[in-house]
């Protein structure tokens, strides 16, 4: 039987298109898009062509989306270079933001005496609004940086209050999109945001590749340094396959963005009602409902002898998940984001994230393999 | 008839057993590294075997190979993590570096008051070991950066010497071998090198990767924050397929160096030889000798009415090459490189340079465009 992948958060499977978009770029047309002969010129017309697609999609120009080589160094890039170049003093974030944005502002905390807040989270994982007003009144100049989409559990930012609020008190707003682009729709021109992260291995597309949209009013210098690419913006010969297949993933995920929404928190929906149905003691964190990330399932286990070898059980299973608590993706500590909400470490929880090619037979698999795991 | 590609040290073709390397982890193996289950386990078994070839190509332990998005953030890597964490606060290089490297020094130059020394070079772009010695003598913690083949005039540096009197001052030698890796061979054990930069495109590898070697005496904190990989070196999703690919890429170039050395050098010989011979007035910069870097070769041509358009005429005749004085690959202004080892400005250098697919017939029928579009 196949193996179910419920970890579409983790990473993704590249779409066929993609693939098939990339292969001339890993091929024949494998010039340096900065040298001038026909080689180089055809790599510099995917490049191109790459971006004007991408800022048609976003609603923004060409020169406002800067490839890089993933969600970290996009967040990375958009942290250190508020600081370095525009004289952040203050950033303010949460406990449950992605570790490309809690490490380094915490590293640039201690290394260039920057200070960085923390916003309170509610049990779902939402901020305090009066909080942030009143952070943003510190009289240093801010940096505020929430993610869109929770990885985890799923609670959705409102970026457009969040970022009205910043620019109402002079401050810079960078938004994590790495679990909504290809997923919600964005207009970077009516959006308050002055920077947005994306990761294309997280919508069909390949890994190690990304961008960083920053708003054209902000000037920053380049982090990678010692090249004409990107508008001087990132230095390093362009990953031209990359590109062009983040380029056509975005535009699989946008051709029918209503439907790929539907069918997928179709998913989340049947899986999350199966379960409550199924599972004695089931529970879930973050958002659940309709308002929240529709990719993403945080589920809390009923305590159990076999939960902590739950995420193995059903591995072996067939089935592809991440931890929670348990177990955050890779590492064996318990995950920062639950904790960031109050959940107990103790409590094993499992994050099952859904993707356009999942099927509700899977689901049903799938439930049916955790009733088992579950010994019931 | 098919296009002469001769601008190999720009980027390369991927070799065909490269991108078979490369497909599994660009179709079914896709799961995430960090992931503990089997789709992740197997990538992750793609990126651990990748760097144990790589290790032991060059004679070093795993944990010395930190995988990069290529080249430009390796360089970048070494001399920003050498200031910031090393304390760092003389650079020395030379002005025929490449960008990465010198504009990384310059920018960090101002940004955190680190003195930036330049190494005179002899008309062959061959530094004064009595003026680095000096230079070393300086009493400030020092990096010296400089590559092993020049890119454009393909003179090589004696790394071993360098090292060695790198070391005797205490000071710490980064290296970009960009132009080198899988065509001379390294024994990371024995060199005196700390730093030393990977970039595979240009070995018919990807485009989007690289490695930093940092020797295991070094100790540095991520310039990528955020995440676990590279043990803790340098954060993000790897790009499994690209590093499989970069592994792949160099398994291929070290497999009969000796052949693959001698096919180059015999195209290079060839090219030199007959130019020399068909081509009245024309001249060669840097090292054309069995000496230099035998993948580069750079040409002055003889002053001529055509001269401007030279390489825009062999594009047109179906031959990729890239500028030397006249513009250097892809930008306008003229080589910076040649300027440093004072060639006039209005001299039109054009640069070859040679790659494993390239043929005898190649150079030949190269030789008679050049012929043709001197009006010779």
């Amino acid at each position: 039987m196949d193996r179910i992948y419920l970890d579409n958060a983790a990473t993704t499977r590249i779409a066929p298109e993609v693939l098939e978009a990339m292969m001339p770029f890993l091929t024949a047309n494998y010039g340096n898009p900065s040298s001038i002969h026909s080689d180089g010129r055809q790599s510099k017309a995917g490049v191109v062509t790459a971006r004007k697609k991408i800022s048609s999609l976003f609603n923004c120009t060409p020169g406002e989306i800067i490839f890089t080589s993933g969600g970290t160094e996009a967040d990375n890039m958009a942290i250190s270079c508020a600081i370095r170049d525009l004289g952040v003093e203050h950033i303010i974030t949460s406990k449950a933001e992605h570790k490309a944005v809690l490490e380094t502002s915490l590293f640039w905390g201690v290394k260039r005496n920057v200070k960085v807040s923390f916003l309170d989270l509610d049990p779902e994982g939402r901020i305090n609004y009066d909080q942030l007003n009143e952070l943003l009144s510190s009289g240093k100049k801010t940096l505020v940086s929430l993610m869109h989409g929770n990885n985890e559990i799923a609670t959705l930012h409102d970026l457009t209050r969040i970022g009205n609020l910043c620019h109402d008190h002079g401050a810079y707003f960078h938004t994590d999109t790495v679990q909504t682009m290809a997923h919600y729709a964005f207009d970077f021109k009516a959006l308050p945001v002055d920077f947005a992260t994306c990761s294309a291995h997280k919508f069909h597309g390949p890994k190690g590749n990304g961008f960083l949209y920053i708003n054209k009013d902000i000037h920053i210098s380049p982090r990678l340094i010692g090249g004409g690419q990107e508008r001087n913006l990132r230095a390093g010969t362009e990953n031209v396959a990359g590109i062009v297949g983040l380029s056509k993933a975005l535009e699989i995920g946008y051709a029918d963005l209503e439907a790929h929404q539907s069918h997928i928190w179709s998913l989340k929906k049947r899986m999350r009602d199966s379960l409550l149905k199924t599972i004695p003691g089931i529970g879930f964190n973050g958002d659940y409902e309709e308002t929240g990330l529709y990719t993403v399932l945080n589920v809390a286990l009923p305590e159990s002898e076999v939960a902590d070898m739950f995420l193995f059980s059903l591995d072996i299973q067939g089935v592809s998940a991440s931890g929670g608590s348990a177990c955050s993706s890779g590492s064996d500590k318990g995950s920062h984001v639950l904790e960031a909400i109050g959940i107990s470490p103790e409590k094993t929880c499992v994050r099952f994230s859904f993707g356009r090619y999942n099927t509700i037979e899977e689901i049903d698999r799938t439930v049916e393999i955790v009733k088992t795991v579950l010994s019931l």
